[in-house]
């Protein structure tokens, strides 16, 4: 028998809309479809396509506990890639359902690790919450020759600042709790006035605003962007 | 009479199947497209979404001159910008169409710029090359706390070079005639192996190599990227 194909499908920001065709196709053929959920909670890659998955598809949840340490996650991902791999070996194909693109800070390469070795992968790229946020404060993210740098918030001020410095537009994902140190780092680098803040972005909740008017805390599906050479259009 | 909405639709990086469902939708429904073309060529956005076009639009071509000078290209902008401006005022949307995501080194900025300050403008935002080419490369992005640099081959070589050293993973965009000289770059920096190329990303001529075996010439629609933590599968 043939061995199935191992599916990451990115599913974009949050809106259904910005599912691409292709991954639309994939999810609403599935007969078995992999996602991960943090324990005790739902899974927001399968509401984002949930209209789309079969009602007689196959589920395989990968309960993620939410811990800052690592080795609880990676030890749900073995299991998970367990299930999947059971199934790739009977011949079928398991779609993985992948917040934004599965390949930009996404828990889809953990997956991807342990049995990319054995078995047929194919990734669908999706748009990051980064275009989404660009998209939703019509600003620029790189223009002719610019630089663009991403980073994570947990990084330590001395980096951010380095990055920050060198680029003419960095985004610094995955804010949450950091919120306050990053938005005290950016007012030092005197930068306040050309960020701006995005959460949830494409959802009903999305907000878009100058750092300034941003909240106090922020989820962790929110960023920063921080535009030195142009102006949005808000 | 209430003015039109300016959309930027993005449509991926090639293969129609990664256009958004939000973004079929507006160009299966235009009454008016506009799209830039080379001076005396084919338009690679309107390829990507002719399909979708209904007969009976109208199509606003912005004829852009491919110079290294930057004056004849904002002239043809705003030439295009006047015409758009007027179908705007005359109450119609017009749905502008973009390669990859409309504010990731896109040209459609120039539009943006011009018609901000007096139009209702939307940006759907679309899938990037560099999320393809990831794709393609089956090489994360980005993982964990990882820094992502995202350049434009023009930079000189120490800038380029402080970029590398600084990001966990680093994209090259725009290659085209640079590949030569960023080539030799990589290598004197001992990074090769640690370096993929993908030329037309998702289209039917797809390349996506080792650095090593690149074409020893690439086209302006390519990019190299650089993962030193984390290794493909290819």
């Amino acid at each position: 028998m043939t061995n199935g194909t191992l599916y990451g499908v990115g599913l974009g920001p949050g809106d259904p809309d910005l599912l691409t065709i292709k991954a639309a196709r994939l999810i609403a053929n599935a007969k078995i479809v992999a996602y991960p959920a943090p324990v005790g909670g739902t899974s927001f890659a399968r509401s984002i396509a949930a209209h789309l998955i079969p009602v007689n598809a196959r589920e395989i949840v990968i309960q993620v506990p939410m811990t800052l340490e690592r080795a609880p996650a990676q030890a749900a991902y073995d299991l998970g890639a367990t299930a999947v791999r059971a199934a790739l070996r009977n011949g079928h194909d398991v779609i993985t359902l992948c917040e934004g693109d599965p390949l930009f800070y996404g828990s889809f390469m953990y997956l991807l690790a342990r049995l990319a070795p054995d078995f047929r992968c194919e990734i669908v790229p999706g748009v990051t919450s980064l275009s989404a946020a660009a998209a939703a404060l019509r600003l620029p993210l790189a223009a002719r020759n610019d630089a663009l740098a991403v980073v994570a918030s947990p990084l330590s001020d001395a980096e951010l600042s380095a990055r920050i410095s060198e680029s003419d537009t960095i985004a610094i994902l995955k804010l949450g709790r950091h919120l306050p140190r990053v938005r005290t780092l950016i007012d030092s680098l005197g930068l306040t006035q050309n960020a701006y803040y995005v959460g949830h972005a494409t959802l009903s909740d999305q907000i878009a605003v100058p750092l300034k008017d941003a909240p106090e805390t922020a989820p962790y599906f929110s960023l920063l962007l921080i535009a030195k050479g142009v102006d949005p259009w808000l």
